[in-house]
């Protein structure tokens, strides 16, 4: 009972794998994701202030930070859940928020309790670190679902992941980020080189020769 | 779309991991659990079976077979929302049912809907295949806490899922097949010898002494 | 000694893998296939029903669950070995039933021993239920074996391994669920769509345009 | 090139494992590690911050997210190699860090390139936002390490790092969130129940006897 | 066919576990294992050579390298076989030999096919050096049953294996690389420190205290 | 202290994985990779023989089974560091050089610490075993890198070291053993078939059709 609890709670997000109940080649801990968005978010936001706006960081970095803590409690059900109705969704929030206030109340003492109240509630808001919070949470789906078709994954979920990750990131596009996002980063993705089975031939046969008739 | 889906939706159970977000030493997949509540469920009708009592095979198979089928959409995460509130565990059975039956509809023939409707539906009745299938689930839970708990695993979660699991049995208690368990499987169970460390010093100061002086 | 160490087994199914030695994307373990080929063999005698044919339920299920039970004692060798000669499968056979037999023995009170005697024995025999189980062990095979061809596994021994599987199925043509298999299940089987790295790019062009434009 | 490169180096941190070479129950990638340490982080500046300090969080969370970086380019040598020298440990550093600046030279467009110079630099410095990253770096260890020693590892080292870990945090034992840590967080930690055998042993014949005399 | 075939067979040796269908808190394969004989099998090579007998190296190196090779054909299937009765694992050798030589006529070309035929023969014979290897193979599985055990496995087969080792070491008593390892090895190797829970609170305690009074 | 942590330090050898840090779909262990190297020595020096070159078997053993040893300090940190500068490939090897001579002198009885000294020295000078020893390395090296191409590992890391791994091959192009492996081990790798999704498709439609029309 305490923070010693809240602390040993980190580790559990370390356990809880995000899209559970289908196969992947590289498995991603809310820990891990939760890292991956809020470095996102710092560079989305370095880019925001580069080009004149204001930036709230402490606000930025407790939105990104803290965005899932809640999947503690139900694991990463979102995904598969979604796709099914934004009623069912809704419930499972609920739930979410429901068993993190009451994990507050119970490990955290009485003068954090509000601070906490408030860090985890839904970062996603209008203001510009809650836009930002949701396109680099879309960012880090994007890059987790290109993995998995670039790895050659056959499970169509993640297309659709794909597509639905680039089309809420393309409703932030009067964002200066997103325009950078798709402008400089988007396109250095998809010209990833692949390396195909025949051009591994060639370049075999190239480096041989070259170097045998030397 | 078809049936095809569903043989598909047979491996996804292999990838949903039971009590997800806790560290352990060994894990275990919906399909195994369901394997194994199976043959548990065929040996504790066995006994009832020989002590004279009558069971309705089939019924116990299906209903054995089939208990978490639904896992499928949402995880296992009954296990640590049950322990918050029995009201939201209820939530989660209703979607789970609703996304059990939207499967059901969507990728099975008309002639076969009604005979999965009804083999997806809660196996756990007053019926005596219904009260091995409470039985045989919690058996199966309680070997793997005790496996957790064996290994040395700090997580007190074990130690209350293997108590609720074993009052569970309890309160089945004037079952022929239960009264088995509590006589002649949960003690060995429990006699199960641990290997200590100063165990195997004196046992290795003994073998190497004998052999040396032969 | 006694009937925890066969609860104790089952447990053990679940850390035998299949076709081991190899690199698989995916691994399976001798539980999940069982419950797998019993979720298979439920459907196939569900249409042999359906159109008319008398199922006896309790042997079919008996026999699924079962099948592979004495792979307990060594493990899952009989996919290499049987490509090296069939006397040599013929050898590891016996030894696993006999370990079997040695097992019930040791384990088993004697009131139950004839009954898990017949249990694990050989059960595709000449019987629908026998057929069935033949059928359903092969189609869990093929969806295990299409399944790593799908992820860009380059080890041949797969292919052979489908078709394998799917020759053994054709000799079970005449029966009703294997024709209801090749004409409505394995058309989408092979209809999966494979996502191609440059039908991404145009994806991603196509939504960027659409959504930018507007 | 570019910031696609970064995004994507992100992914490799999630397969960067901490304390390499050495038998771990619970494997910590340095992605999540870094995301523990921030968190710890903020729960330490809420602390000081609740005390009357004044805490620039932009900083501390710049200094949390980024203090690992680095090692993206020599994986987690430094626990090892450094039991051997402190000599060595420099070079190491000295490594790492003309590792990170040719990569932000290379990948970063010129304008974001001294910012993230500033954000990768040694955030360990004599600020109280310094301060507290040594601390929660060591917490974070300490915890690891407790885990470890928790669940029966016999490695010494996992003693070695618990020591070292909790001898650093006590340098800077002046420190509001360190005493809070000290008289709070430690003490729980130290409390955690381990689950005897012989203890469950009795817990079962409890609770067996009390249900069956009901 | 050829050549590339057999170093092929190598990766698959990695993916060969020891001791399949046991719960096992560190895995062991073929290869490592190999590796781990080799060098165990030099060392106590070169105690011999010290106190003066002769080693002929090339035999024990060709020795350790090759013991387990034709493990690739079955698993490792010795050990819960073995068990069980003598002419069972007769039976398997004979089985692993004829795939072995098989293969070789396969894969190798003719004037390498003999010098393959003698190194993939049975290698623990009378000589010294093939009972440096009996020793040394020994020894690994010793060390691997020795760490299950230090890190609490339950699973009695370890101990059972740890004893087994230890008797079969002791029958090559008389030699001086055996007198080495149980004068000078074993006793270290049961000197281990455990890490007590109880231990941990008593270190912390002295730990704080010493710190905090300075 | 003693040949015990000598032996012990076997089993971390398991435990360190090649290219840390990028995503591979198989993992080799510096253990495995020694193990391999050696065979492919083992078979490289019996080519050089078998064209009347003399192999001093002893010394090629030793330099192949121990040439990774010190990678027990570092990991494996050589492979990402390379491609940044000679410079610092360098200072590792110092540090790893330096660590290894001191863990010698603390875990050797006196009478050993030459040998092993020297045993584990740099192992790829000119002579003829030093070259295979290079040689052999590559040849593990390029099967690594060869088999992540194959499975689609997009990761362009892994062709930069094929190329490199085949070009230092191609410098040791006068040995007979290297012209053995390009012409008769090299083309059948890049022979390998690719399992095609369209080839998969016929060949189910002429087995099925086949197999339907008898």
């Amino acid at each position: 009972m305490g923070i010693h609890q809240y602390f040993k709670s980190l580790s559990d997000l370390e356990k809880i794998y995000r899209c559970p109940g289908k196969f992947k080649f590289q498995e991603h801990s809310v820990a891990s994701h939760s890292f991956k968005v809020t470095k996102v978010a710092q560079f989305l936001g370095t880019v925001e202030e580069n080009k004149g706006n204001k930036v709230n960081w402490q606000a930025l970095y407790e939105k990104a930070l803290n965005h899932d803590y809640n999947e503690l409690f139900t694991g990463d059900i979102k995904t598969p859940v979604k796709y099914a109705s934004a009623e069912l969704r809704n419930l499972f929030s609920q739930v979410e928020e429901q068993m993190t206030q009451k994990f507050i109340f119970k490990e955290f003492p009485k003068e954090y309790q509000q601070i906490y109240l408030d860090r985890f509630k839904e970062g996603k808001d209008d203001t510009l670190e809650g836009k930002i919070l949701s396109v680099a949470d879309k960012i880090d789906l994007l890059y987790e679902s290109f993995g998995e078709i670039q790895k050659g994954n056959p499970e169509p979920l993640f297309q659709e992941i794909y597509e639905e990750s680039l089309l809420t990131i393309l409703e932030f596009k009067e964002m200066e980020s997103v325009r950078y996002f798709l402008n400089e980063v988007l396109p250095d993705m998809l010209d990833e080189k692949f390396i195909e089975h025949s051009e591994l031939n060639k370049v075999t046969q190239k480096i041989v020769k070259a170097n045998l008739e030397e």
